[in-house]
């Protein structure tokens, strides 16, 4: 026996296509399952299948939803459409109880090393919801790179349709030091310094 | 919308379940499952459920096994029994390929102060074990102060039956520097320093 018997050695398996969990740890989670009531682990089964089942993408903004359109796009102010990476970006901002607006899921960033290209992303979704009504487009994705040009193709596109494009303000996190504040933060800050 | 909806609300929090897992790795693993496809997910799902029903703990032993008695207990030297705390103690155990007795999985240590005791742990099932057959018992269990408190306890049981009892050897790790094995590590190696 040199490893665990095959129903183990399945669910560890499993466990290792979660993101950031090596043999040990998926490891330490089927031996959690196993030490669980037969009830638990039906349980956790139950929502892996019924989370797949029950959650779809909305056919929108592209957030996870159980109903389409999802409650954001058919309750809040369809004027401002604030763009996101991932759907995980969406409950960032939502967290901050603040936007009235909806959003856009684009499900990533342009890449061309990882040979993600426009037709990857919600990208003709986005531009096709550019009609009238819309008074301005927040671009709320990532400050890497690839984060920086995606936002930058979307915005000569808006800007185009006379639409107001507006960037998340970039600079020194609430709370942290200036001493270690990286280098392109720092000059970020300087570049945006405001009048007070 | 202050949280997600709740299907994924409710994955979130049977991954929460897992050691280890705060609600922000629970999160990124059930968007992980979301980017499933329907079959993959399912797989995952079946592997909880399967691992659960299939595999049992072995009568004899206490290992985790799809079998009763488990595959070592049926084929392997019966003579020589190493007592281990966890089943993952086994693997660990058998990944060095050179043990070939019998194991005894106590299913924890002696620990007081978290209201473990005797009747807690397979100690009966062990004892019941130690028949004249048996040459050899090797204490497996952790260096930690309830797994020393652990073996001198069945060490002591184990000599009134006139049985070899051992402990694994204890010293400085191989491949680490002195200078960073901690107190009493070392004083443990002097003590067991072996002429050569």
């Amino acid at each position: 026996m040199p490893n665990y018997i095959e129903p183990i050695e399945k669910l560890i398996r499993q466990f290792t296509k979660l993101p950031g969990v090596g043999s040990k740890t998926a490891q330490r989670y089927a031996l959690t399952v196993l030490s669980m009531s037969e009830e638990e682990a039906q349980a956790f089964a139950n929502a892996v299948v019924e989370a797949k089942n029950n959650v779809h993408v909305c056919s929108v903004c592209g957030n996870y939803t159980d109903t389409d359109p999802c409650r954001i796009c058919s309750t809040r102010d369809g004027s401002v459409i604030c763009v996101v990476q991932e759907a995980k970006d969406v409950l960032a901002v939502e967290r901050i109880g603040e936007y009235k607006g909806v959003y856009h899921v684009l499900g990533g960033v342009l890449n061309p090393l990882k040979g993600i290209g426009r037709d990857d992303l919600r990208l003709s979704e986005l531009f096709a919801r550019l009609t009238g009504d819309v008074k301005e487009v927040i671009l709320a994705t990532d400050t890497s790179a690839e984060g920086e040009a995606t936002a930058t193709y979307i915005a000569r596109f808006v800007k185009q349709c006379g639409i107001k494009v507006t960037r998340l303000a970039q600079g020194i996190s609430i709370g942290s030091e200036l001493q270690y504040a990286d280098e392109v933060t720092l000059s970020r800050a300087f570049l945006n310094r405001k009048e007070i």
